[in-house]
């Protein structure tokens, strides 16, 4: 990894950018052949619109131009400024997404399907080991007024796919449903008053429920008993949690089997059933039902989404979101939606830390076009035009030293190809420098092999 | 364009980001044909990094968390960090390159090419009418200890080809020769004392200069009298001025004519005129030697670069960039450099404005394929499956309404095509909807013209 001066502000070495290129032009592609257009958004939002959401508005970076911040510290004032004015960096693409749709929904189309790939900045603290800066990958289906239920079966599908298409190999998609958690939780037919949860505690309770893992059950319990819930209601909680399974009859029998029932369990339990299922059409067996999976986020109100790649669970989600149905409105019009986002660097730093995927080189150049000498530098920079016109990525070497010096330097900079410009005696050669073996060649018809034509990333 | 509701933060709708994301992968493209790694730097630099290079110093957008401004607001303190702490976001992407390669050195290998896409930020005040956050696209070649004249020619070279790429047409670059300048300006002859300007006021000279087709010849003429400087050294400086060609051989007979020789002028000069012939090489009619491009900037030290639309004059230059001998240096280690950088928010902003390129659709989706009734949406999945496999851009429809009401959702999509699954009756068929034209076909072979695969981006 590239040095870091500041920490939590990863930059990667030529090689390791190739590798990221290749995770963004992947998932770009995915998201395209399913209609997402690629929007992004200015990294400014007002911090009143940071702040509406709660949870995150601790780590939001505030902006300040030099200059005022100057003008008022030279008279000893405060320079924050009322946060009507402030303006502060967005920590994640929903919040800004929302703002857009809003702003410009009178020149858009809905369903709007809309994938953004940039970075975002959460001011943590150093300590936590967390980026400070990173980039997110999202995809959101938009709709205005209502949106069906169908799009969060798409949205698991077109992320599902692109993750597919990094060739990390299959990585595990858990799924929920918080129509099914709410009604299982707060709900119920009122004769099983006994295990039902006030709303108020609802979002508690998910907040303790989304440390499952981590904590264990004996964590949870021991959390939910300081929330004041009672012993049974904690024991129909955990037999929830325990609910795992790709299998949609087995999970209907296990829902019935907490003996819990009502309409609204009627069709959170159906959707999530249709999620299971649409979801494994394009990625058969990987994706889950896990009923502990709970999303700490406020705004989610139906399907959730988490993803791991198996064998790093303890890296956490790298993949993850939801349906919300307002989080956008403005009087009577209200935009629900449905959205995932992959941590586009945290996925890059676990790639790199584990060598998933290693580039075949560091640079984009297929062929280091040689220079006989300083005067015919003008024919080396011809036959790099000829080669580059056919799509081969071309350099001319740096100098022209002895040739013996000009393949090291090639070899160096991870060039397989070097190519030697004929003279009156000789024709055009070119050296795969890797074998050793030399051709005589011509710049207008040459290509090289296909997989030598762009850097390739793939398991080692 | 969007609607702005913060001043000098562009954002683009669908079909504008499609012009956005055509110029930048048209850049991304060329630059990589040329062998250029595409870096991405973090956005934050130290204040003090930030500062170095004086002139912008005073647009820096400072960084604060917000949990420690507030709690220093609450005891009345400033709360502006202490400047060997402070971060700020970066206004260049020189800045950055400079600390990455220094920090990195050991790392890279020279000469590094790398070209970088991304967003910088200048705390400009919004009444200038300029950009506070908008993308750039730089390259650089960046030596270790010496770089080669030639690669200040391969860097005009890469960005010719990248901007004829776009399609908006031969662009103008125009270039000048900062040891040229100065040896005209500062030295020459001795004998010709009076024509010389001292080495300080060389550098606001070269601001004045820079201001030439703004103020005219008397604006500069006045502004230099109030520098103190005389009317004989006035008198040459408007005479080199004036020098602007395409030709060479014009451009050494002009410069002689001045009549100030020396050994500097010579070197310069042979600079200028082999960049001007290289430049033509790749892109004939669009190079000229103009005398009065200065480039404010200090660290420039040998060729500078500036580049007009023709037509669009007064829009200023879209690509700018210059030879640096010291951007970087640590102890004895000096990373001479090289580089240009377009403008891509303003470019992409004339562009939408002249209308110089026009999407033939806002969205990447080819293919919409209807739906019979819910119940089949899972085969309309499947043939969207089918198409994209094949690299067609397909969503299904949202809805089961009529199929004429698909029909004018796909429309209003701006999507080409309609895909009507088949029946137990009857085979798919797939309409052209601009056309009204329908043809049976196969998911798994039917393919579009290759104009329709991606929304074209041309001259309209």
């Amino acid at each position: 990894m590239a040095k870091h001066s500041i920490s939590g502000f990863p930059e990667w070495l030529p090689a390791e950018r190739i590798v990221e290129q290749h995770v963004t032009d992947c998932l770009r592609r995915v998201f395209e052949l399913h209609g997402f257009v690629g929007l992004e958004t200015r990294a400014v939002e007002p911090l009143s619109a940071l702040e509406a959401k709660g949870e995150t508005s601790k780590e939001v970076y505030l902006l300040q131009r030099l200059q005022s911040a100057r003008e008022a510290a030279a008279v000893g004032m405060p320079t924050t400024e009322p946060a009507s004015r402030a303006l502060g960096l967005h920590f994640d693409l929903t919040v800004p997404l929302a703002r857009y749709v809003l702003q410009n929904s009178n020149d858009l189309v809905f369903p709007l399907r809309r994938y953004q790939i940039q970075k975002v900045w959460r001011g943590e603290r150093p300590q936590e080991g967390r980026f400070r800066e990173f980039t997110q990958a999202d995809v959101d289906v938009v709709g205005f007024q209502t949106l069906a239920f169908h799009h969060e079966v798409e949205a698991a599908q077109v992320m599902l796919e692109a993750l597919d298409a990094l060739g990390i190999g299959p990585v595990l998609m858990e799924v929920n449903n918080r129509k099914l958690l709410q009604a299982l939780l707060t709900g119920g037919d009122k004769d099983e008053g006994a295990t039902s949860v006030s709303l108020e505690d609802f979002a508690a309770l998910l907040r303790v429920l989304d440390k499952y893992d981590k904590v264990g059950e004996e964590g949870v319990s021991s959390e939910l008993t300081g929330l004041g819930i009672s012993n049974s209601q904690i024991d129909l909680i955990l037999r929830i949690a325990r609910i795992q399974t790709s299998d949609p009859c087995e999970l209907r029998q296990r829902v019935e089997d907490l003996g819990v029932q009502g309409e609204d369990i009627d069709e959170g339990l159906g959707e999530l059933c249709s999620l299971l299922e649409g979801a494994s059409r394009v990625a058969p067996g990987q994706v889950r039902a896990s009923l502990r999976i709970a999303r700490g986020l406020d705004y989610y109100t139906g399907s959730v989404y988490e993803t791991i790649v198996p064998g790093f669970e303890e890296f956490g989600s790298i993949c993850s979101g939801g349906r919300y149905d307002k989080l956008v409105s403005e009087g009577k019009r209200t935009y629900p939606g449905v959205g995932l986002s992959i941590g586009v660097s945290r996925l890059v730093s676990l790639i790199l830390r584990e060598r998933l995927l290693v580039p075949s080189r560091p640079t984009p150049t297929v062929v280091m076009v040689a220079v006989n000498d300083e005067e015919s530098r003008a024919n080396s920079e011809t036959i790099a035009t000829q080669l580059r016109r056919r799509g081969i990525s071309t350099e001319v070497s740096s100098s022209a030293q002895k040739f013996g010096k000009q393949i090291r330097l090639a070899e160096k900079r991870g060039i397989p190809y070097v190519w030697f410009p004929g003279t009156a005696r000789e024709p055009d050669a070119v050296k795969d420098i890797r074998t050793g073996e030399q051709t005589e060649a011509n710049a207008d018809l040459w290509m090289p092999p296909v997989e030598d034509l762009k850097p390739q990333v793939a398991r080692p």
